[in-house]
């Protein structure tokens, strides 16, 4: 009975600490908006970043074919190994060495969607207590997965003013002992903006000198627009260690598969054989990919038709300047034009909408006016501005654009004279 | 300059504490075994727990064809809800509901593998600290999983006199305030054992008395031999909270496809919203499962014809009968019939193979000599046995079998006279 006293005796069972603190701020925020459209006006959401929902971009027939063989060899029903098949992380391997930042097939750990190889990536490098860098506005699951598992998030601010570049000095000023990694997402959700080599350059110069590894967010490269390019961080240095994340998801336009994979670039040899065991052990936690997108994987990257991406682009590219010749002739917005990705962001001059509390208070409001949904950016911790999704169809943009300019025009108030004019 | 002395200077990235605190058993003691099969004899691996691996075990053509149309439908490309389609979990809700234990679609949480959903209950309900009880010997999953989140693992006996039956007074010894989930694995990897209902109700008396939340890994669920019951634990109890993790792995002969679920049993409202609530913050972690498989379940569950299923067990069965029947006439090995499942345990006794320290040095003993390779039950925390993987082709069981006998034949040597009868 001594013993009987220290157990339970009544039920009492409690999510645990890191179930409460897996936070989603898009959830957080979306789920306390009031959504309910116009009903005289059929819903446009711009606010979903999964570029299959509307139908008019199908991934090409050449990828669902891969599928198709993989499945009837029957080869790969079975267990693959934890970091995935090596011939298929040699076909990953292959399709993103290049002479600068040379990768082989031991380089390569596939993933359950670049979403893991992030959880790995920042779950090998850091422990509790350490702090991570992490842009802003960023996509939101660097700090859902960081705080989960008690890392510090530090966010340092891209300037739109600049094409949404890293405030370098901000960057920097928040590097301190227990900083264990950088995170560099480019081309970046949400802004769609791509770094110059030069921008890269600079960062990668931070990170050297502070002897801080890269995660880069990989996701969207290649998925620039036409005369924009777009090199891999790793390409650009020798010394910085450099985890980069990706997957089909974007570019082949299947998020639902959950193909992801981390590319280990470490031509300095810091992470060395350590981290890389590390990598392998986490990925024997709940294994990787599903074997028969595996098993695909080597076709979908090899046969792949280069018509089919550049289609992706133009349609994003024209999309997008759609968007932004409209937004840009709409007094209150500031558009920013993007060059990749697909996603475009867009400032609120809050001081012309007094009607409107805040960005989120400003998207709900053209939900239940316009019936179009966009993101509104405080769920990238970046307040006044809201986000929009360029992958629907042509005539649904351009029909968003209209009612996102009517909206505006219905609250828009000229700056008053006595403020602006007493100031100066 | 204050702040810079508080920087890096150096390189000096090394894996986290989780990276370096992920072990995994299995790998732990098969890389330190010296496993150089006899030239002379081709090598059979009686120690892989993949049914796939040789062949024999193909899926059923139905369940290939759930793919294909999943692919061919394209309506399963993009991001499925983080728990899975409603659908696909309705689909599952069906296939395991009844009377006793009745299912929703809300009910179930897809997930990447039996591996993750495993992941998911145990990080929802414990807590750094606390403690799990797991069996011994048992799956070295959990262990890996806690362990590496700093729970601790308390193992609990299970008993092969008894046909494999949880010690209950030593696992009841074994709880304490900290004690946040109980794991029940039935039937049993590495033992293929299947426990009687009146046993189950007994397991289920201690979690009750004690308040103890249960973790019931079924995914050897149904897969019993003819004229054996194995009723799921949730179906015993009204009051003891059930997460009951499963998938399509074993008993569709697919492990590399990752699919996987939690039944989440609540009959008495103990789990309540917040669970619920943890589990689905836990999932929008990395998603979950391949969206594919997931379009492809509801007719994987249904439409797999009842054959495919009783084939398979009437395989397992004979090969278990061929393997138990012949190591039964082999002195001084004691194998114990399993119920069901994959798998087979013999013990050694060690006293009559003085030539061998234990299990380990033993099976790479027989490696070496017999190109037989039989997992270490070390590798399950449990010496003094070997784990057999019963779905090998027949006549590569037969002639394991023989080698393993000519083996030990070997090896053996009788009682000495003395120590025994002195004793008495
Ligand atoms: C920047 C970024 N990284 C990672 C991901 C996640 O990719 P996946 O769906 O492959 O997990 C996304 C998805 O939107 C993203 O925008
Ligand atoms: C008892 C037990 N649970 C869970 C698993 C993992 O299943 P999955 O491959 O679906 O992750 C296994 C695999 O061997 C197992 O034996």
């Amino acid at each position: 009975p001594t013993k009987a006293k220290s157990r339970r005796q009544m039920w009492d069972v409690k999510p645990s600490e890191m179930a409460v603190n897996t936070l989603n701020p898009i959830r957080a925020i979306v789920d306390g908006m009031k959504l309910t459209p116009n009903p005289e006006k059929p819903m446009i959401a711009l606010s979903i970043g999964d570029p299959t929902v509307f139908g008019n971009l199908p991934t090409d027939k050449s990828v669902l074919q891969a599928m198709k063989d993989a499945i009837d060899s029957q080869k790969f029903n079975g267990y693959a190994p934890s970091v995935g098949y090596l011939k298929s992380r040699q076909a990953v391997a292959n399709f993103y060495s290049c002479p600068e930042a040379p990768l082989e097939g031991e380089d390569v750990i596939l993933t359950s969607g670049c979403s893991q190889a992030i959880e790995l990536a920042i779950s090998v490098l850091c422990n509790r207590g350490d702090n991570i860098l992490v842009p802003c506005p960023g996509f939101s699951l660097y700090k859902t997965l960081a705080v989960s598992i008690g890392i510090e998030v530090k966010l340092y601010n891209l300037l739109p003013e600049k094409s949404w570049e890293a405030d370098l000095q901000h960057m920097e000023s928040l590097i301190d002992e227990r900083t264990s990694c950088l995170i560099v997402t480019n081309p970046s959700n949400p802004c769609g903006s791509v770094f110059t080599k030069e921008h890269l350059e600079k960062i990668l110069k931070v990170a050297s000198k502070h002897c801080i590894p890269i995660l880069a967010d990989e996701i969207y490269t290649n998925m620039v627009f036409p005369g924009c390019s777009c090199p891999s961080i790793a390409s650009l240095s020798s010394d910085v260690p450099v985890l980069s994340c990706g997957g089909l998801a974007k570019r082949w336009l299947v998020p639902g598969w959950r193909m992801g994979w981390i590319l280990i670039h470490d031509r300095n040899n810091v992470f060395g054989s350590e981290i890389r065991q590390g990598l392998v052990k986490l990925s024997q936690r709940i294994l990787g990919a599903c074997s028969i997108v595996q098993g695909a994987l080597e076709s979908i990257l090899n046969d792949t038709p280069q018509s089919f991406y550049s289609s992706t682009i133009s349609f994003l590219k024209s999309n997008s300047e759609i968007c932004f010749n409209k937004l840009c002739t709409v007094p209150g917005l500031n558009p920013v034009m993007p060059s990749g990705a697909m996603y475009l962001m867009v400032g609120i001059e809050m001081d012309h909408f007094p009607e409107f509390k805040n960005d989120v208070d400003f998207t709900e409001r053209m939900v239940t006016e316009q019936s179009v949904f966009c993101l509104p950016a405080s769920a990238f911790e970046y307040p006044n501005f809201f986000r929009i999704v360029v992958t629907v169809p042509e005539e649904m943009m351009v029909e968003a654009c209209d009612r996102i300019q009517q909206f505006c025009k219905h609250y828009y108030r000229p700056p008053s004279r006595d403020s602006n004019d007493l100031d100066q």
